[in-house]
C-alpha cells in the first residue's frame, strides 16, 4: 500500500490517496478523534471518480463519529481493466429487461459473481494494510452497494463486525444461501420505488439474513432517492457496533 | 377538562392525571423546556394502567426533546363501559383463527370500527382542551397503536402533522381507502415476526399511505420486541417535524 497525495484536510476528515497494488483508494480519517479509530469500508456501484462526492460526504458523516473511512475502485471500473464476461452478462441483461422477458438465474452469475471473487480478496487485502497504519484499529464495518459483495465480505471475513447494506435484486443464488448464515447486524436501506429493483426480491433477501439483529429501513423514492435522515440513521447504526 | 392529581415530578417530566367528562388521560410535560412546548398524542390498545409503565418510558423520551405528550384511554377499556358488539366481534376474530379460517372483513370492520368512531372525536375533544392550556402550543404528532385510530385522526385533524405508527393488520378497508388520502409525514414500525400480525398486509398498508415522505422501519422480533433504537429513531421523526 503506498499513499500517492499528501494528507489534505477537508471539513474534519483528513483525506490519502493511496494504492494497493493497482488498485486505487481513499482513505479518510477524522480529523479530531484521537487514533486509532475503528474503520467503515465504502462500498459502491464502481467509478471511484464519479462517486467520490458522494462518498466523502458518507466519509464526512463518519469522521464526526470518530470513524475512518475507505474505499477502493471496484474489478473492472474507472480506470481498471473490464472483467471478461461481465459486459457481456450486462448485454444479456439489458436485452432481457427491455424484452420484458424474466431474468435468468446465469445472467445474474455471469453478472455478479466474477465481481465478488475479484471484490471480496481486495478488501480483504485492504483491510489488512489499513489496520496495519497507526490510524486505525477496528472493529470494522462494511457500508453501502454492491450487496452481494457486503455478504460475502461480511461472511468470510470476522473482523468485519457490522453491515448497513443498501438493497439491491439481481443477487445470485449462492448469495441468498450466505445469507442465510450471516450472523453479524445489519442495517438494509431500501428505496420503495427503486427503479432498478425488484421490491419482493429486497424483502426476501432482507428475511433471508441469518442475523438476530436486522433492520430494514424502506424510504420513499428512487435509487438516488435516499432521503439525508436515513443516512443520519444508517450513522447511528455504526455508532452503536462499531465506538 | 380537570386535573385530578397534582404535578408529579419525575425524571424530568412534569405527570398530570385528568379527566375529560368520563374519559382517564395522563399529561406529561417537559420539566427543562420554556412553555408553550409542541405536543404528541400518545396511542395505546387500550388499559391506560397496565400500558403506563411503557406510556412514562415515551413521554420521558419526548420530554427530553422538549415535546409534551399525552394520552387518554380507549372506549370500551380499562374502567370504561364496553362498546356494544366489539366483544361479539372479537369472539368471532378467535374463532376465525383458532379454525385457521380467513377473517372476514366484516368481522374487521365490527371490531374496528366503533373503536375509531368514538375515539376519533375524543382524542379531538382532547386536543381542544391540551391546546388552550398555556403549557402546550402544537404542532401535534400522534404516535403509537391503535393504527386505524391513527389513520382516521391524522385525516380528519388538519393540527396533526406527523405520525409516527406501529404497523398491524386487521385493517377495515375503509381505512385502507383513507391510507392513500394521507399527505403528513409517517414513519411506521413493522415487527418482522409480530405474532400477532400479518406481515404482507402490513407491507401492503404501508405501500398504500399516500405521503410523499413516509419511512418503513422494520426490526426482528415479536409484538413486544421492539428495540431500543427503535425508539430513538421514532423520537428523532418527531423532533424533525414537530420542534
Amino acid at each position: 500500500m503506498h499513499f500517492t497525495s499528501e494528507p489534505r484536510l477537508d471539513d474534519g476528515v483528513i483525506e490519502r490517496e493511496f494504492t494497493i497494488g493497482e488498485i486505487p483508494g481513499i482513505l479518510w480519517t477524522p480529523e479530531f478523534t484521537p487514533i486509532p479509530v475503528p474503520l467503515i469500508l465504502l462500498g459502491h456501484p464502481g467509478g471511484l471518480q464519479a462517486m467520490r462526492p458522494r462518498l466523502v460526504a458518507r466519509a464526512r458523516r463518519a469522521a464526526a463519529d470518530g470513524i475512518a473511512t475507505a474505499t477502493i475502485e471496484l474489478p473492472g471500473s474507472g480506470e481498471r481493466a473490464p472483467l471478461p464476461g461481465v459486459e457481456e452478462a450486462r448485454t444479456d441483461l439489458r436485452r432481457a429487461l427491455t424484452a420484458q422477458r424474466p431474468v435468468d438465474d446465469d445472467i445474474i452469475d455471469r453478472l455478479v459473481l466474477p465481481l465478488v471473487e475479484r471484490a471480496v480478496p481486495e478488501w480483504r487485502h485492504t483491510m489488512d494494510a489499513l489496520l496495519s497504519l497507526p490510524d486505525v484499529s477496528g472493529p470494522v464495518g462494511y457500508s453501502g452497494g454492491i450487496i452481494s459483495i457486503g455478504v460475502r465480505l461480511a461472511l468470510v471475513e470476522p473482523r468485519i463486525k457490522a453491515a448497513g447494506l443498501f438493497a439491491g435484486s439481481f443477487i445470485p443464488r449462492v448469495i441468498v444461501e450466505e445469507a442465510h448464515r450471516l450472523a453479524i447486524p445489519l442495517h438494509v436501506l431500501l428505496q420503495w420505488d427503486d427503479e432498478g429493483n425488484d421490491r419482493q426480491a429486497a424483502l426476501d433477501l432482507f428475511d433471508a439474513f441469518g442475523s438476530v439483529e436486522k433492520t430494514l429501513q424502506a424510504n420513499m423514492g428512487g435509487h438516488r432517492g435516499v432521503p439525508a435522515y436515513a443516512g443520519d440513521d444508517a450513522a447511528r447504526f455504526f455508532r452503536r457496533h462499531l465506538t
